[in-house]
């Protein structure tokens, strides 16, 4: 079953269905198609994207079936179809199709089909949007997670706080989901938690300080010492700061707790200049950990937050922060820079004639012919670049020259002489043997 | 039950519960807060916005209880909290709050809270990330799409075709439904169509035609004439125009499918320059119209897509375009402009004492006490100003002079005479008697 009880065969564009209608009528059901699905620009003026999203087409693969209220609902909707098309359409299901693809993850590049789909022409038709629908957000929000990690580097951790202003439900569960794919540690979002296994984290918000207004709203029974302190907890924190907040007050907090035999975490930075408070921060921790030789307050942890984007993370870097933990939220999980990827589903062959479509505009015009990708490595482990081929094209030999051309620039052209080859597809669905 | 099943109360934020716990701790469970949604600035650079996503909320009220799988899950990852708040967290629900709001659609500005939530402390904070999240993204595309409706006119179609590009399936859905709200007429998304009975259109992919290449492809009873014609129908298309494609050819078709009994519809442009492309278009209509006396012709619809934003809109009507309905998907659902919206929820009173987050960033105070929001009408029935107040101060009366305050401009100032007076609130959970 898809994550998401919307996933169903209606999620997808009217057109799918007419165009579905006029295969019928026109005989072509059992047309034996191929579709591909790919990009033709990578997102972010970057130089690659992450493939994701795979995962669900399968589910919806697995449950591909109209309801009868859904074919109650098209027969209202479309009132002049032959009743035999009903009929047709509610006993279909995805069992006549294979898929093959790259796996969820891997580093993609434009023009590479990430999935190709075989099977009768009005099925395959009848999937279009919805796997465009799954691919291209998953694709696009792992993709600006993986740059936010390279950004940020491995030292530091990063959490996805983006739930609130994502789009709707799902756009908020499939960036924690895909986030986590493109590199980051954690989530704030607890079901992404609970479905996907993902770590959550968390801070606390401001409505947590307001809702307080002095000591007297805190009941003593709520803080018991876990080594038995004959200390007043209260006491000593009014001792020690009684009129002062923020860094010098969880200092001291701290301190208190840690006589409790509790160990604060760390501190978060929500506004302001977060390089020069980290730094603060930071220097504080060591001047109290050293005065109060508690050397475990030098490693407190910084969580910084606020509108955080790949401009902030270098320009952090740049003015050496000492942060160790980054939330992000709006610029991630919105993908600010390019909300969207653009992924296209080309028919590319039928009845084993290769099909493309022609445009004035040259990006536009696809490969045709049944493809498969082979990725080649060199001696040295790297990847070299990957090689789009016809099925009926003999596969790439380790050890053997072969020519191979730029998929944009027409007179570039180079031999290449692989270590390894990496056929790039697996099978997920249905029989390809 | 809401429309998404991945609408529940886990569907949050983790430091939502850690807080709830810490209120927990210090007995405040009881505490009756009350907490405010409002945006802070207009999105897109614009002067209003449009409420949107209430009605998801009530369905999350209604349906809020965690699950002895949310509280298995959130013991699992929260190991060290105290047995008593899992049973308190299992029996909790909304039935304590109460919900007065501003009506789904309206019309509204920074600072007015478009929701009041009322209730025990922990329950309204546990609400906090859901709610946000149902609105956020809900009001940004409504008001998008308000913005599309004006820059286009009343006169023309508007269908939102953005399902491939939106933030996954319900980024998808919550676009159709919320631009359907903001004044387009439309979608193409079938599931949208069927959940909230949002008309569906659509034209064809470019599949369509590349998956025939020949008339031999079609059979010949696929096209039955309604009129009984003894006229055979590929005979009449070939003789017309052998060798032509396009607009030509789609002429010669609508005309041979009339003498079938099937009057066509029009003609969609979706890509090149789209404005003379429809001027050329209808020239044709209007030309073969009179030619063959069918003046139905002239009257085809033009549906124009391909990247259209408010700046295309704008420019295609300086160049009197003559499109009829517009298919608007990637830049309306993303909206690409300002992909979030940023609504906030505040607490602004507990226990009948006002709170207020105070800031060095003074955009960041929010205005403290259980408030109510009236909107005053002149004698020509527009709105003047919307006047946000203390429930505990007198309500503006019709007739009666005001002093009323710019909610961003100290310094300005202006008395109204209100000629209607009309409570923006109202309520949608709850027993607010």
């Amino acid at each position: 079953m898809p994550t998401n009880s919307v996933v169903q065969p209606l999620l997808t564009d009217l057109y799918q269905v007419t165009m579905a209608y006029a295969y019928w009528k026109t005989g072509k059901m059992e047309d034996k198609a191929v579709f591909d699905l790919f990009f033709r620009k990578n997102p972010f003026r970057g130089e690659f994207a992450i493939f994701a999203g795979l995962g669900e087409c399968v589910k919806f693969l697995n449950n591909f079936r109209f309801s009868c209220s859904d074919i109650a609902y098209l027969q209202e909707i479309l009132p002049n179809v032959d009743q035999g098309f009903w009929e047709y359409l509610s006993q279909l299901d995805a069992s006549q199709v294979t898929m093959s693809a790259i796996p969820e993850g891997y580093v993609v590049f434009p023009k590479v089909p990430l999935i190709r789909l075989e099977g009768p022409l009005p099925v395959i038709q009848l999937l279009e949007t919805t796997f465009l629908n799954l691919i291209n957000y998953a694709s696009l929000v792992a993709t600006n997670a993986a740059r936010f990690r390279i950004t940020a580097g491995d030292g530091v951790q990063l959490l996805e706080f983006g739930l609130r202003r994502a789009q709707g439900p799902d756009g908020g569960l499939s960036a924690s989901k895909y986030c986590y794919i493109g590199g980051f540690d954690g989530t704030s979002n607890v079901l992404a938690g609970k479905l996907f296994g993902i770590p959550v984290r968390g801070t606390h918000a401001h409505a947590f300080v307001n809702s307080f207004s002095s000591l007297d709203d805190v009941s003593e029974n709520c803080c018991n010492g876990r080594n038995n302190s004959s200390l007043n907890f209260y006491t000593l924190m009014c001792y020690c700061f009684p009129h002062r907040s923020g860094l010098p007050n969880f200092l001291a907090v701290a301190l208190a707790l840690n006589e409790y035999g509790y160990r604060a975490i760390g501190v978060r930075l929500d506004s302001g200049d977060l390089a020069y408070l980290s730094r603060k921060c930071r220097e504080a921790f060591v001047l109290i950990a050293d005065q109060f030789e508690s050397p475990w307050m030098k490693k407190f942890t910084v969580v910084a937050s606020n509108d955080i984007n790949e401009e902030t993370l270098i320009s952090l870097k740049e003015q050496k922060h000492e942060i160790n933990s980054f939330g992000i939220g709006t610029h991630l999980v919105t993908c600010q820079k390019q909300p969207a990827l653009g992924c296209v589903f080309k028919l590319v062959e039928v009845n084993g004639e290769p099909r493309m479509k022609l445009s004035e505009d040259v990006g536009k015009i696809n490969l045709p012919g049944k493809k498969s990708v082979f990725r080649l490595y060199s001696e040295d482990g790297l990847a070299i670049l990957d090689l789009i081929q016809l099925c009926s094209e003999k596969p790439p030999e380790v050890g053997k020259k072969i020519l191979v051309r730029h998929p944009f620039i027409e007179s570039k052209r180079a031999y290449v002489c692989p270590y390894k080859v990496e056929l790039l597809y697996r099978d997920y669905w249905g029989n390809n043997g």
